[in-house]
């Protein structure tokens, strides 16, 4: 009895010693998950990376063949440069410590143990195609050095600062404003649009663009080229969209495979709406206009693709399609700006779009927040919605005016027409995509 | 002692409340497990998805340049039509509510919270697989707008209700009568393959490829591109297969490892067969043939890859690739059928064969299973093969003979031989790949 | 009283009994941690898998027109005879039981549960990727069926002796020796390079090249396709080293981050390097000069990707990427030998040149280890990781010697001039890129 009673008490302090070690569900879930987070932001990010390859393609099959090395140039310098800046001074400008408030300057987040690789990278790919954008609508005409030198404006400083208005954390103004953009409508394609939009305008049309008062075609040199390479940022998008969840395990898992699906509903709405409005418009259904839709529905998707019912998401896309065919028209034929391969149309007037179609049928976890979907402050959204989106279109038309000015009247931003007219393979790189005409 | 007594009661009391608490191993491994498997069935569809990109590439390269902006088109429409038709209806009928036996109609799962998006939209990618087949069989002179209208009844209609009866789950009869087609040689591939066969014989051969009653040759514009294209889709096919195992976790991770090597083994086995097949065959080594033979080398282990050993993949490979060869050449000489890329051969004969494979050399948990590898019941597991993939076959050449007759007395398959002469590309679309040509 | 004793006892002894049931967090971790492991190594060796078709891109636009086919089917030979003897022997000979001390030489890890078919996969698509390097070298000029004899020996023989010295496991000489090639600039890079180097000066310059004394550049045929070939190697490079933690979860998650941030850095730094001095040397910015520097970049860190700081890798890319552009000019105008893609410059001297920077600015886990960052032991450090490149280096170059003057006086290297001249698309194969010529 004395025995009994005596390993009953032992047993009973050696369980409460022993009652801590015993993990809780929480921790165990907790490690899992952020080992699963890592995972999901890194692949992510890597399939975002890829991007920069359908870009390449994109950009050289709908322009002419005489540029090709030109545009692949810009591309890889888009994301060498976005590297190299991102690590200098993008990221911590974007996400460091909040000295300075509105631009969030700061580089300890970078230097110290706070910031993941795999974060870092993630957003140095957002950036990179941020950057990207441009590069296509001034194809054909722009001097490769200043080009650079904008690049390194645009990752280091004209996108991590306005991007920190809205991800950078405890404290982006525009996120405690209720602005919704879940992976960059706004801040990624918007800016990257609009700011491809005021370089098309500085740099000037191409030679015979708008000779004769007429808005004349300069057709791409490959359009299956430029349809592998949608296919490649449609493939891209996946991560962009879905690794914008920051997050996997548990309801984050179930979430960004409802981006993902989403993500597909739209492009491929996107693609169906550009398509029957180019059937109807132009008598023939135009690949040129298909892929430029599939862009623009993947853009329209991009802000809300957490926001966004299978049905909206279908809505999202289909506008956006059918809206980037009248787009590039508005730009030929009103604004008279020669963006070659439709970049403002598809990311900017989309971009714009997809930011704002939240304020119209947008849903949130507790039900609907739209206008059009009886949302309790429909319209104070879709104001919100619309604000956020105006105030990083100006930012983008702003800034890169500014930069675009000052290059212009140093260094020049455009090639002399000699040079266009040769294609600037030859003469600015010494090169040709076809090998023949290399000079050395 | 009273104290000590009322304690021990206490603490026995509190246990047995506290013991639920304690997380069981399997409850935290299964959560864990359901992330891990969402994880890989959204990557693999990611994979799945940049097929259509492969399919491009490859039915581009190996047909004319003056149709490749068509081909395109069809591709896109192939992966858009199929994603809203999958959406709307083809995965309720594929996977919805039993309510109606054979065709396992209903539309319940998809409207319901028992559907999760990662695998609607992994399935969605297999179904639009299934339509993109097609398409280069009756490449170079099918209207584009019936084929529209076909791809409509091949993603919502015919590929679903075929696919239930083996992956509906419980109550799906083939899989209940023992059928074994583990990521679809029959159920994606066969119906693909079949379909293509039916339509390539409905539409007609191409202008002058059966002039003189000889076979004429209809070289591909770009093997190179076809060449990537098949990289492209090996790549893509490790989620086709690998992601078919549905889980990960466990043993599930080791299977669909193995799933991934044996994927990778029928590859290369099909692309050597094909290659020294076509070696002997016509006294030099061939790139179409490899390209084909390695298409048909996936094929073939698309249905076992879950039963077959190391050395049965190889085995399976080898002959699929070698059976190319000769039913392209059956195809064209035997039947008189002009199948513009060899789709039938690749994918519907290296279907049946890939199929019932596993009744000669399949193996399960209990060992071997077929003829000549000594399974309890060889014969019986064959002749099941055989049946359930003559089931399909016999399903998409009717259906789409059906489909097809409709459309060709109403809207007509074929364009004028004009129109084909000139290519699709700028009399359908108005467009070319190179540019050059575009109306607009 | 007498009930509750005997509960209490029970209690006790039941308790005892469970106690090994309840998990350790230990094990649950492990159990996870393995799903982890085998889903990043599956997933990075599919990325690595990808690699074929950018080289394949790569090497058929960097070159002339006329060899495209020929340069796919080198491609598709190396993963698919690679797949073969690597499981037939390959996988055996590098990880099997150390029955022979030196080379390894077992089968038995392939034939037991010890091999997990994950691990066998991503080893096997790195000996491709060995055997690839050459191809490029020797592209324009050699004999098809010599090339597959020689694959054969790559990939069953040279490449997995020399790997297993250090990559076994316990008992590899050379990472016991304290040398660190984390993910192969010498195993992979420099074996594939220099035996490269050697297969082209035993081949045979193109005809042409270095007539009337001087090196005569034969351009690619189309530097975009490159272009698009190094975006995915670029890509499947994140899969090459951050596959090669060989572990996903915890620590090991960070790491691999980590060596996805700086491989990306790397990357970006020799592209940068390459185009700034080809624009100071050539006077304008090259497009294949930087195509070649971001591969040497990718190279530079692949040894060091676990070792090597964010500012270490920007510095051992960057010199990277100065590097190859001298690299190839010695090469041609030193050596007078005609590696037609650079292969060896970007691979073999990029290999060594990772391989060695490790001793300059490397760090482990106890801080930094090399010479110019203060390593306790730099000198020392610096010695072992150039004496192991170098054992590496001289066992390509002899091994490779070998075999090459074996096929030199058998089957013999090099087709005829006639054959050269025409293009060894139609002459070996049959058939051309661009479909016109194909004699069947």
């Amino acid at each position: 009895m004395f025995t009994f009673k005596y390993n009953a008490k032992n047993f009973i302090m050696n369980y409460l010693d022993i009652l801590p070690l015993i993990p809780a569900e929480e921790d165990i879930v907790a490690a899992v998950n952020n080992d699963f987070t890592i995972l999901w932001i890194l692949l992510s990010g890597i399939l975002v990376f890829f991007m920069q390859a359908g870009f390449t393609a994109l950009e050289a099959g709908m322009t002419r063949a005489k540029n090709g090395v030109n545009i692949a140039m810009k591309n890889f310098m888009d994301i060498c440069v976005a590297t190299i800046t991102w690590v200098v001074c993008g990221y911590g400008l974007m996400y460091g410590a909040k000295t300075a408030g509105f631009i969030s300057l700061g580089s300890d987040v970078w230097f110290n143990e706070g910031a993941g690789a795999h974060d870092v990278f993630f957003q140095l790919v957002f950036a990179a195609t941020a950057a990207t954008i441009v590069s296509g609508a001034i194809a054909g005409r722009t001097k490769y050095s200043t080009y650079i030198i904008f690049t390194i404006f645009m990752t280091a400083i004209i996108y991590p600062i306005s991007g920190g208005w809205q991800w950078y954390g405890d404290g982006a103004f525009l996120a405690d404003a209720g602005f919704i953009d879940f992976a960059g409508s706004s801040i990624v394609h918007a800016v990257g649009g609009f700011a491809a939009l005021v370089a098309a305008a500085m740099v000037g049309p191409r030679i015979g663009k708008f000779d004769g008062g007429k808005v004349n075609p300069i057709p791409g040199s490959n359009l299956l080229l430029g349809a592998l390479g949608v296919f490649i940022l449609w493939l891209g998008w996946f991560g962009f969209n879905g690794g914008s969840q920051l997050a996997w395990g548990g309801a984050d898992s179930a979430a960004a495979s409802m981006v993902v699906l989403v993500t597909q509903i739209a492009a491929a709405a996107g693609a169906l709406g550009a398509l029957f409005a180019s059937w109807i418009k132009l008598g023939k259904p135009s690949l040129s206009q298909t892929l430029n839709g599939c862009i623009a529905g993947l853009v329209s998707i991009t802000a809300g693709c957490s926001n966004m019912t299978i049905e909206g998401s279908f809505f999202a896309g289909l506008v956006g399609g059918v809206l980037v065919v009248f787009a590039i028209e508005f730009v030929e034929k009103v604004l008279k700006v020669d963006d070659a391969i439709g970049a403002f149309s598809a990311h900017g007037a989309a971009g714009v779009w997809g930011t704002i179609v939240i304020g119209l049928w947008g849903v949130d976890g507790d039900g609907p927040i739209g206008i059009f979907n009886g949302g309790p402050d429909g319209v104070g959204v879709f104001l919100t919605q619309l604000g956020g989106t105006g105030l990083y279109c100006l930012w983008a038309t702003v800034t890169a005016a500014v930069v675009l000015y000052v290059l212009k009247i140093t260094l020049g931003l455009r090639v002399s027409a000699e040079v266009e007219k040769a294609g600037l393979d030859v003469s600015e790189h010494g090169e040709s995509t076809d090998g023949e005409l290399a000079s050395y």
